[in-house]
């Protein structure tokens, strides 16, 4: 049985880059960008008004002139006129070109216009004032989102910015995910006294498109033969198969014998840790293998703390690791890390995690009531109220 | 001009229930529940096995009886069998239900089975250890998930063992952006020196996106008469308004007096914060409309700060105050509140917030460095290190 450090390192040794598809921007967000995006012109592209009021040349501000006459009107999308007399001045619009031979913008609110006359009601205004420089955010060519950017609304408004209508993503793996059990029936199904339904799939179905990829789903019962036959398909067919259960101890868990029959590297099964110990991973030449045990709160906690870093470092993102303070003491005596249910707390700046007790792996109602699971190493068996850990938080 | 706080208040308390609709349970990820969700029986179900291995009497076992002639299996997903002899054991898997007159599992792993005789290695074990027993996660008819709950991956497998194929959630509101500014131009088309490529909606729409709200985009030339007759229409055919820009004191910001003209109570009009000040709020019977100021941050800002609160208030999910602790000494004069952005970095369980020069309220590339807002009140001018605000996170 190896430790959690040691399976999370295979696991992002197996990673895998999937190429680079190019989709419309407006459907990249939670996705991976690919290229870096750089300025098409300066930015702003040219002088722009920040302030409705009126241009003028601060020069003659300077010699005490405080009345001005008004010469036209610069609206934003007008191309650029002219001041023509350096002691008149023009109205001008946010977003628009600053006129030519004018330098400086004074608000509407700082000035009285009558009778076509523009009077300046302040003593006090700065040369270039209300003026957005031509590149003062940025020149042509400058970098303005770095390849391997998870994509945000922010980066949204600058792709559209620069003209990106399409835009290169990371291409997602190819995905299926398979529960076994005899017990289980559909969601729609009413199942007998000793079977349960199906959610396992459904929830990593779900945990899958948190990332963005969409995923299938299939049951296969608890049949050597069929499993073998079905998952030799479905290994020519997928990047990645998630399974969820059948790899424990038990007489039809399968699994196991299934993948080292069909040629699968088995990278190690069994991980030092609670829940979600039986844990399975393995690949060949085309696929990963993460065979999950099939206890829900098991699924759940191997699909963030595995299938979620395998993934981010398969797309080339680099997620900080986020910590919490715990928030009562903890006795864990197992030599296993301990993965424990949290609910979170945001008090001050800091972030508290208090633990809510489940019923162990099976409690998949549990989930409902936490936020995340703070992982505490299994070198200590006490772990004190007010010691930091890391955390996995999955809403 | 009105405080944030009074301005928040006021788009509160205009908060509209937009009604409930039934949707297929696996698409109901960041949709808002509407129903209590009960135990439809006990979980589990059954008195379930949670280790493979085999199960005895623990009275055999009590009485130092170690040997036990294996009976026969109870696998998962099978109906419950009997066993015939005290004496004996039932081989059995997890997941499946307890053999009547057995109340106790002992794992493979401390047994050892030879000529169909299960030899027990260890000398202590438990009553009822490794059975997960009927109802102790929950009765029939507890409640599960709350309404009002914010689906998460969580949720959905709880769906699923309840069998709610179809699940109530709030109706999402449906929404109109619309830009205007004649020097805006579409992403795909190459901008003239005074024009550049419309941003604003397609952030506002990935700012949707993050609500599962799905949105329509338009965008109307600053002209009077056509914006009138166009939003004429968009009030009877949305229940919201979101727009970008034409707000401000410029000779072609129509939107105010469209507004007026057409019958929309203005609720405020310039709220005391930078950036977004120009922000315009109002409503009719129909619609609510939420008029962000055009530049790009101070669309952004606002739509977090004031449209992001009205939706949460409006499918009735609470919503926790976030907080950071700032990282350096900022000072800042003007009587607002400023929306500063800074970049978070979470250390030792506190999220650490430093802000990031922008060159104001147009500079959209500024939104890429940073992850939130911090909120620093307008009743302060300097703010020191270590001390702790609100923030508003986007990504």
């Amino acid at each position: 049985m190896i430790s959690v450090k040691e399976a999370l390192q295979t696991v992002l040794n197996s990673n895998q880059d999937f190429g680079v598809e190019e989709i419309p921007f407006i459907k990249s967000v939670s996705r991976i960008l690919k290229e870096k995006i750089t300025a098409d012109r300066d930015f702003p592209p040219f002088n722009r008004v920040s302030m409705d009021g009126i241009a003028i040349d601060y020069i003659a501000f300077k010699n005490g002139q405080r009345g001005f006459k008004v010469e036209g009107i610069q609206a934003a999308g007008s191309e650029q006129i002219t001041l023509q007399n350096p002691e008149n001045c023009i109205e001008v619009m946010t977003g628009a070109v600053l006129p030519y031979n004018a330098n400086t913008v004074i608000r509407y609110e700082d000035v009285t216009i009558v009778d076509g006359i523009a009077t300046i009601n302040i003593d006090t205004i700065n040369d270039a004032q209300n003026v957005h420089s031509k590149g003062k955010d940025g020149k042509t060519g400058d970098i303005l989102i770095e390849e391997n950017t998870l994509i945000s609304a922010a980066e949204i408004g600058v792709l559209a910015t620069v003209g990106k209508g399409t835009v290169k993503v990371a291409r997602q793996p190819k995905i299926m995910i398979v529960s076994t059990g005899d017990e289980l029936v559909g969601v729609d199904e009413t199942p007998l006294e000793h079977q349960i339904r199906r959610s396992n799939v459904f929830t990593l179905v779900s945990l899958l498109e948190r990332l963005n990829i969409s995923s299938e789903t299939a049951h296969i019962t608890d049949d050597k033969p069929i499993l073998k036959s079905k998952i030799e398909t479905y290994l020519q067919e997928y990047d990645v198969l998630l399974f969820s259960g059948a790899v424990s101890k038990g007489k039809y868990d399968f699994l196991p014998e299934v993948f080292d029959e069909l040629g699968v590297e088995k990278l190690f099964h069994k991980v030092a840790q609670r829940p979600g110990k039986p844990f399975w991973f393995g690949e060949n030449r085309n696929c990963k293998v993460f065979a999950f045990p099939g206890n829900p709160i098991s699924t759940f906690v191997n699909c963030l703390a595995y299938f979620y870093p395998w993934y981010y470092k398969s797309v080339g993102v680099k997620v900080e690791e986020e910590t919490a303070i715990l928030n009562v003491d903890v006795s864990f005596k197992p030599n296993l890390t301990y993965f424990l249910q949290v609910k979170l707390e945001n008090n001050n700046g800091q972030i508290i995690a208090t633990p809510i007790n489940g019923n162990g792996s099976g409690d998949l109602a549990s989930l409902v009531k936490t936020d995340a699971f703070i992982q505490l190493p299994n070198d200590k068996t006490e772990f004190k109220k007010g010691a930091v850990f890391p955390i996995i938080r999955y809403r």
